[in-house]
């Protein structure tokens, strides 16, 4: 009976989706001349808002301007990018090391900024890697990747990196469960060896991370999250589907049950435990990589272990509540009462109540356990649902005025609702299929409000055709009155599956211009043109080359020879914001540094063949850019050409 | 004297230049609500006009729109794109490979739309490796690289790929020269041993480029080209500087001589003096590497020889036109008349007649040589100087009216100019310093007009700031009046060098929407779901998964060992717009693949530890993508385990 109710329920879905898919609209444009001068801002001026959209499975993180919609900068994180040299480079390889190996992407799913008081400080904002489970910080002052850190016994980090009020923790679970720790078993014993992970990672002060702990959980996927504030401070909430425990065809085989978990946690409650004792050090491998702002390098450092509780033995630490059905986000309201979960098949969005889940563990109203997790009674915990809240409703942000908005994917819809009375006041068409949706601070105890973001699955006939690949997009709405209205279609790079935005002031304060030449720390470096040089090592040759507009020193170079290894290190000595260098030099077969004013970076070449190469400015610098060149000849390995360089 | 003259000229510039990067303005922007409401394009509605822009330094080609300036697509041409596996794929590797080996970026620079008499036909977009000497050409169905040809005897491919009027020819000059063929001597016997060499790419109607034959011409620069339409279809014509020949410190040493050279090469005689057999075989390695279309694989075709053509035997071959100073851009005019030449450093516009250029042959009205190349007699060719351009001018670009548009770097505007008369009848600013212009089919026989976008190198302050790093931009102005109005700023990613547009309809009606399924000729694609299956093959496994909504089949794998190569041979089995899919395993290290609907492409992986992995759907597909996941199981390597899949 089950079964015929969900394929009845999936067949509808899957007609609506058809319909969605190869239908048109304009949606609830604005009036035209009063949403174009809303999202013009005019030649010379600034955006009101920075938006940091996830790349999704290009790996970066990318800025863009709000209201326009303009990409402003593509911030490289988990993937290589051969433009920069990140990932290529001498000082950038170490930032993509993992207990794989090195490893050239990611699919990068949520970006999360930092918090202080529940509110964004504009210090660092962090992403997860959700393929090889890892965590990046991001410095706002440089807009470059700072910290990746692994995550051990997990697989599928998609559940992150969501932070607690003051970013005392990035917390983090599985999405797949695995064998814990990993190890060669039948899938099909999945019930009896597959297991969860959360992990709560510390942000320290200066924004260093550090894996504190993990959790062993029952062996579900555990998809989204998000942690307490206010009252709720000290917990954090895990959505959970595949309660079904399935291992083959999850479509179906994990779209049984009614209703799947969320599972609240009580993280301070887990110090305790930690400082009693409880924990169990793990021994396990993974890795913490850290760029250096002085010395423009990545140190990959390898960790042994982690400290793993056990909730069989930590009473009181994790509960779950159920909730209807294959639940996908879970958000918490401003006031930190309200725990909003959206579920991928449910026909209501339940809103759970954190004053009275911690009545119903008080007074032990429990449904039974699983897996030894006390389950709370629904009803227990309920503060209620929102009727008729569009098709697969999944995330839900706040506007801080008393007000949800729930992104619906099939029925392609935002949907806004009043917190307390759990009413719909307003829908709005989406094109096509929204996932996330985002209010500009609207994950946190203080909404900027005024806009909401739709990140939007499915493009197809919105913009010119540009083959069968197409662009994903956002689109941009006016909330500020009492009816949402569309302001604006974007093409967004990659997939933003989350964006989170800030007021551009916030941001604008801080943001470094150049590195300071004299702060530059890096091994490589040159302070000025009189110390460039070339050394050679054995067969290994270092290259110590300027860029200053519009020449390089030395610009004339012999005697490095076939299969050398040349280490060409490259000091951009500008000290004006806004004036990069590019390298390269014919034939190299890596990629180009693009280096930043007071920067120095390096790049290997093997040459192959002996001849004369020149090399030269990638980055239009000057008048004179086109100048900008040299030349480096190549002996035969045994020739007896010594090195010069002029 | 002239060195005195020149550090004078100097200095004025970079006083002027520091000016520049120290200013903000706003330009002559046009009334505001006019202009938002002239690049607003209303949500699901169509922009204008395709507009390509070159990623510069990203090596990658950009699909705008206009006038929104909207990113609609990255085509990854040269470099690596761990986003859909471009250059990581087994399918896509070939693309990269030069006589170098296998590169993974290079230097994007100029965007060519195919042409039929002389007008876009929008059948194809060429577009140069700067860097590693290469031409690619994008096929305008599908927007993915479909072919790329290594030049050789060339280094540093920047005056290219520019086409006759039927696009006959792809022409490509070497920026530097080298000796040639290339040997290990000293850079200092510049004068004595470096060549340089301009090329011809032969372009069936298939698109297939041929390298027809090389020119060996004397050791300068060759900075950038054009060839002729109407009556100077025959010619194509390339700027060179440093006719110095210094081979150090170019800003100054190169910048010494008032004029430098506009080399008229007769490609129709050269194609005479080939029938006549005066074509020299020289052996030489370069690569062809061509995408195809029904297997989704590129092939790699080492080439071993190239027809050269010396101007000492083939007199009429090439003449050189004196023209100042450091000449960059050069450009025809619609009516193939004009000749029009942007000198870096020059003071005037100088515009060559062609009709002159004929009879000033003809009359041998020669000023000399240079090393065997007839130099024509400045006041001979010239038809007139365009006076008080601006500093630093550099590129033109026609609107079909009799109207010329040229950008000047230094002084950091566009200037409007009339053909014929030569009198500046408007000038507009730009921010900061403009290199390239363009006017969507500026440089055709029929300028579609409407529009001049500034493509500039410095951003500074004009958005939001991003740290060191910023965005580079384009404006968008209006050129439908007499005056040009300033409409919009757009940030760019990468650097673009140069750009095209074209009527959005004429690309519209080609664009393919699907790969058919049934046209699916790569050897590892399955049909269905019933051919997917997973064969041992010694320590290589290939799996043959298919992917439809939500599932992946197989999806529980067993039997691989620590060290297997495992083939990842993914099928999209979708048919419909618009509904990739992603693969990728946990630890995969490599990057991912996006495939799209009929698509076969294939990923290896090399586990390195025993254990379960997950894999699963990177691209948000359906309500049940995050159920789209799999398990594969890996045995250490001495273990037993048989391939079984389900």
């Amino acid at each position: 009976m089950k079964k015929l109710n969900y394929l009845i329920a999936f067949s509808l879905l899957v007609v609506l989706s058809i319909l969605i898919h190869n239908c048109t609209g304009t949606g609830e444009t604005a009036n035209i001349e009063e949403a174009a001068k809303k999202v013009y801002v005019k030649p010379g001026s600034y955006d009101e808002l920075y938006a940091f959209m996830s790349g999704g499975f290009n790996g970066q993180l990318s800025v863009y301007g709000l209201p326009s919609g303009r990409l402003l900068k593509n911030i490289s994180v988990f993937s290589q990018n051969p433009e920069t040299g990140y990932g290529y480079s001498e000082e950038t390889k170490n930032m993509l090391m993992t207990s794989y190996g090195f490893i050239p992407w990611d699919d990068a799913h949520h970006p999360v900024l930092s918090k202080t008081n529940g509110e964004q400080d504009g210090r660092w904002i962090f992403i997860n890697g959700n393929n090889t489970p890892r965590v990046a910080r991001i410095d706002l002052r440089n807009f470059e990747t700072e910290e990746i850190i692994e995550i051990p016994n997990s697989a599928g980090n998609h559940g992150s990196p969501f932070l607690t009020e003051n970013t005392e923790y990035v917390v983090a679970s599985t999405r797949f469960s695995i064998p814990v720790p990993n190890k060669d078993v039948s899938i099909n014993s999945y019930k009896e060896n597959f297991k969860g992970t959360i992990s709560f990672i510390s942000v320290d002060k200066n924004g260093d991370m550090n894996l504190a702990f993990q959790i062993l959980v029952p062996g579900l996927d555990y998809d989204l999250a998000h942690a307490g504030v206010g009252p709720s401070h000290g917990w954090a909430f895990f959505t959970t589907y595949n309660s079904e425990q399935a291992n083959s065809l999850l479509e179906i085989n994990a779209s049984q049950n009614d209703k799947d978990f969320i599972a609240a946690v009580n993280w301070k409650k887990a110090e305790e435990y930690l400082k009693a004792g409880k924990g169990k050090i793990v021994q396990t491998e993974f890795y913490n990589n850290e760029f250096n702002e002085s010395t423009h390098s990545a140190i990959s450092k390898k960790m042994n272990s982690v400290v793993v509780l056990n909730p069989k033995e930590c009473p009181g630490l994790i509960y779950y509540i159920p909730t209807p059905k294959s639940p996908h986000g879970v958000d918490v309201d401003p006031s930190g009462e309200y725990i909003v979960a959206g579920g991928k098949l449910a026909t209501v969005i339940p809103v759970h109540s954190f004053s009275k889940m911690m009545k119903a563990i008080e007074g032990k109203k429990f449904d039974g356990e699983f897996d030894g997790i006390p389950i709370l009674k629904y009803e227990e915990v309920i503060a209620g649902e929102v009727q008729n809240p569009g098709l697969g409703p999944l995330h839900t942000e706040f506007d801080g005025n008393g007000y949800a908005y729930t992104s619906a994917f099939l029925s392609s819809e935002i949907v806004k609702w009043k917190l307390g009375t759990w009413e719909v006041v307003d829908r709005v068409p989406t094109y096509y299929s929204i996932g996330h949706l985002m209010i500009p601070g609207g994950d946190s105890r203080k909404p900027y409000g005024k806009y909401a973001i739709a990140l939007n699955k499915i493009t197809k006939d919105r913009y010119l055709p540009t083959g069968p690949e197409l662009a994903q997009s956002a689109q941009l709405y006016d909330i500020s009155g009492n009816k949402m209205k569309l302001l604006l279609d974007f093409p967004t790079i990659g997939e933003p599956h989350y964006a989170q935005a800030i007021p551009a002031e916030i941001l604008m304060k801080n943001s470094n211009k150049i590195y300071q030449i004299e702060k530059n720390k890096n091994p490589y470096a040159v302070k000025s043109e009189k110390e460039t040089r070339v050394e050679r090592k054995g067969n290994e040759v270092h290259i110590y080359l300027s860029a200053t507009r519009s020449h390089f020193k030395p610009d004339n170079i012999e005697g490095i020879k076939v299969g050398d290894k040349v280490y060409w290190h490259v000091t951009n000595l500008e000290q004006d914001w806004d004036i990069p260098h590019g390298f390269t030099v014919k034939g190299l077969n890596n990629s180009e540094l693009l280096v930043m004013p007071g920067q120095t970076k390096t790049i290997v070449w093997t040459p192959l063949k002996s001849g004369i190469y020149p090399f030269y400015c990638t980055d239009f610098c000057s008048a004179l850019h086109q100048e900008m060149q040299g030349y480096v000849r190549v002996s035969e390995a045994n020739s007896n050409t010594k090195v010069t360089f002029n």
